[in-house]
């Protein structure tokens, strides 16, 4: 019997390789100009033998996140001695931002070599890092199938389904019977991946229903196909929303879905590994937009490209506190007659911040899985309020108490309980206004809303304080 | 030819049934009292049987969406007049919190009613959400297989493959052929969800290797199974973590694996719908730490709930306000001198916080997808100090003009542009810093770091800027 490789999942061990990679690659950096290198391309230095030996039995999964770990020099070194004949893979793992800095570094020749076994739908997911006279070479090697194919693929924007359906297809007819769909299945010399149905077409390649494969084994070889075929199926358009789509597929535990057009005619299907991924990017871009980045970021980019990602969200988070201190400069002849104002403000636009952004992060979540509509949003004002006035009564108690001890002025300690709650009530309402409103507008929800949601808690806070000190401590 | 169900998958729909099932619960609330019922439970009140014909045909996935956006009494109108026969399948998709609120209107009967159709697996699921006795019920009505594999569920943790996996184990012999296994297959009634492999194992159960359904049909009906399974596989066993097993799912586009003991023992297997929904959750759970909540809240929770769900950060984030405003104290005497001080210094603080959030958020990304180890973080040192400097010089330029402009004094823009840069850098070392030494300590790096990066660049930023001001513009 032959011996079974079994691999239990193991990050550490992949770390662990990730740090003596980049250890030999920083060693060989300095000397890699001097090495010399046999017909096959290789190298008998001892450190390059080694790093070669740590690359070679890498999935392209992992290839890819040892890529994504190393700082630009070392990637590319290692980039350079990766196994080329899994380049087009490892160039589909890496998130964007690195896979720009990898295929800067490659010819057209290694280009058109990394593209040689990738499948149509993956050859479009590549073509837009490519130059342009790359592209169209690679089209040319293709037959007309194929570049229809493709040019398909590209018509679609990123987040349509079109543009990451893909067209490994296996068709079958209504009338046959499971033997002869058997038979039809052992002609080919392997399936699709995750191929988990057949997708049952009439001679004009229009959907008629799905055949899973698990009802398949299990029915009668004399049986047909249209008396054991699925009758409720899932379809997709091209135009969708791939957000959209991901959801269905984790609703309805899709693994494969077909794809039609507008009569219904078979052009591709969605797999659940790209629906993952969308998953994966959605939930991550909630993080980042939230934060102000504009895009995933490649770790180890140059500064100049990471200010450039980032400077947008920082010049509006400026604006937003340039304004809160014009607020604050209204009331400098309060501040000038109780200093201890400037010291307390802070905590009543802390805590509205902190607040709102608690309430906004549980709003985005919400609508991200379409658990919020506008009337939902409705009932949502009331509880948040409500929260709202219990946390105002709650801490501005407390903090109240603590403000008249520091500073033995009852006054004080009143303005600082009635600002906080007020605050707090701002907060909810705004922090329900925003994500709803972007929404509404067809935004996205969480773009910006942080930013947002502290520019209202910090100016409003600033000005809610100031003024009722100023109309209750000053006569 | 039957007719086939094509289904779009359509949120809109969707979100349109739940404003109409909302409405009906609504008017139905007042009369449900007065209600006649006929044995079926049924009542022939119009708005009663609209909304059943509303409710009957969803899929559970969609039911639970329903559920999750009505308030709660309609919540708990609506659950009464659900199908039972799918009330497991629907708690098995509500959310936690949800979850809860749905299961305590439950009576024992109806309790052991839903559980009678899950497996074992998703009786584990539920089990914590149960009161005791009914646990104990639900056990003695199960075979002596069943009561072990839920007992074994419920002894591992929540981030444990133990707690997910299933026990819908298909397994056959290495010594077969395909047409044994073929002719196996078919004495199934049905086969499990997403089987996409078959287990091979010797008569001990222990794991020889897998047969792809992919392999087995495209395969001489003559082969032997030793000849054709695949001898990569990727196991994993009980008390690995969920995460680390979910990306290993990504990686390598898994769709069902196998669960062994620590002598190779099949005792379960994962699937990818349980792995879509860790990835779900840990993307929503990095959010909703960051931000200060402490687990994914129930929309229309009662307010004391959403109170307490929020508490610990709210505090915390006082705290460390109170320490920023002792900050400020300590400079009442400059405030009181130079007022336009207290106009500036948020500003300061708020661009500290704002770029220290871009980092942390990027470096807890990283963490999470194991881009970035303890060696990879000195590099990050270098780079966002940069990123900060580069930052610093243009927005510390740009604010320190404004500043000159808006108070007519050349100091206080210096110490303001300076102040900016010194709190930017402050912002990219602690921004790098608290991720990472949190995720050394073995805890979530999303925890509260969003609050802890405020806590210092509010403090450190007061301090700057009025430490700086109080040393070079009141001499």
């Amino acid at each position: 019997m032959t011996e079974t490789n079994f691999e239990t999942y193991s990050p550490e061990r992949l770390s662990d390789d990730i740090e003596r990679i980049r250890e030999l690659a920083e060693s060989l950096l300095p000397v890699y100009g001097q090495l010399t290198f046999d017909e096959q391309g290789n190298s008998d230095h001892p450190l390059y033998q080694e790093l070669r030996s740590l690359l070679h039995p890498l999935h392209p999964a992992d290839m890819a996140t040892v890529l994504e770990s190393l700082p630009l020099d070392e990637r590319i070194l290692v980039w350079k001695l990766a196994a080329p004949e899994d380049d087009g893979e490892v160039l589909l793992e890496v998130s964007d931002s690195v896979r720009e800095t990898l295929m800067e570094t490659m010819g057209k020749e290694e280009l058109l070599a990394a593209m040689e076994d990738l499948s149509a739908d993956e050859v479009a997911d590549l073509a837009a890092d490519m130059p342009h006279h790359v592209v169209t070479e690679v089209l040319q090697n293709r037959d007309e199938e194929e570049r229809e194919q493709i040019q398909t693929a590209l018509s679609y924007e990123e987040n349509q389904v079109g543009s990451i359906m893909d067209f490994e297809l296996v068709s079958i007819r209504a009338d046959v019977s499971c033997e002869v769909v058997l038979r039809y299945l052992r002609r080919f010399e392997q399936l699709p991946d995750h191929t988990d149905k057949v997708f049952v077409v009439d001679e004009d390649d229009v959907l008629q229903g799905v055949l899973p494969i698990r009802k398949l084994l299990v029915s009668d070889p004399d049986a047909l196909v249209s008396e054991i075929m699925a009758k409720d199926v899932v379809i997709f358009h091209p135009q969708d929303n791939t957000e959209e789509s991901a959801q269905a597929f984790e609703k309805y535990d899709l693994i494969t879905a077909p794809v039609v057009d507008d009569t219904r005619h078979l052009i591709g299907r969605l797999t659940i590994d790209a629906m993952v991924d969308v998953i994966r990017e959605e939930g991550e871009a909630d993080m980042l937009n939230m934060a102000g980045l504009q895009e995933e970021e490649d770790l180890f980019a140059p500064v100049l490209d990471s200010v450039k990602n980032r400077w947008v969200w920082l010049a509006i988070n400026l604006c937003t506190a340039l304004v809160a201190s014009r607020v604050i400069g209204l009331f400098e002849g309060s501040i000038e007659k109780i200093v201890a104002l400037a010291a307390l403000m802070p905590i009543v636009a802390g805590i509205g911040g902190n607040s709102g952004n608690q309430t906004i992060t549980m709003i985005v979540r919400a609508l991200a899985t379409g658990q919020l509509d506008m009337t939902g949003a409705k009932y949502l004002f009331k509880k948040e309020i409500g929260v709202a006035l219990a946390n105002g009564v709650i801490w501005g108690s407390i903090m109240g108490v603590i403000s008249y001890v520091l500073y033995h002025n009852l006054g004080i300690g009143v303005v600082m309980m009635v600002a906080m709650t007020l605050n707090l009530i701002l907060a909810a309402v705004v922090g329900v206004l925003i994500p709803v409103t972007l929404e509404k507008m067809g935004r996205d929800p969480a773009l910006g809303s942080s930013v947002l949601i502290t520019a209202v808690t910090d100016s409003g806070g600033f000005f809610i304080f100031l003024g009722l000190a100023s109309i209750f401590l000053l006569h």
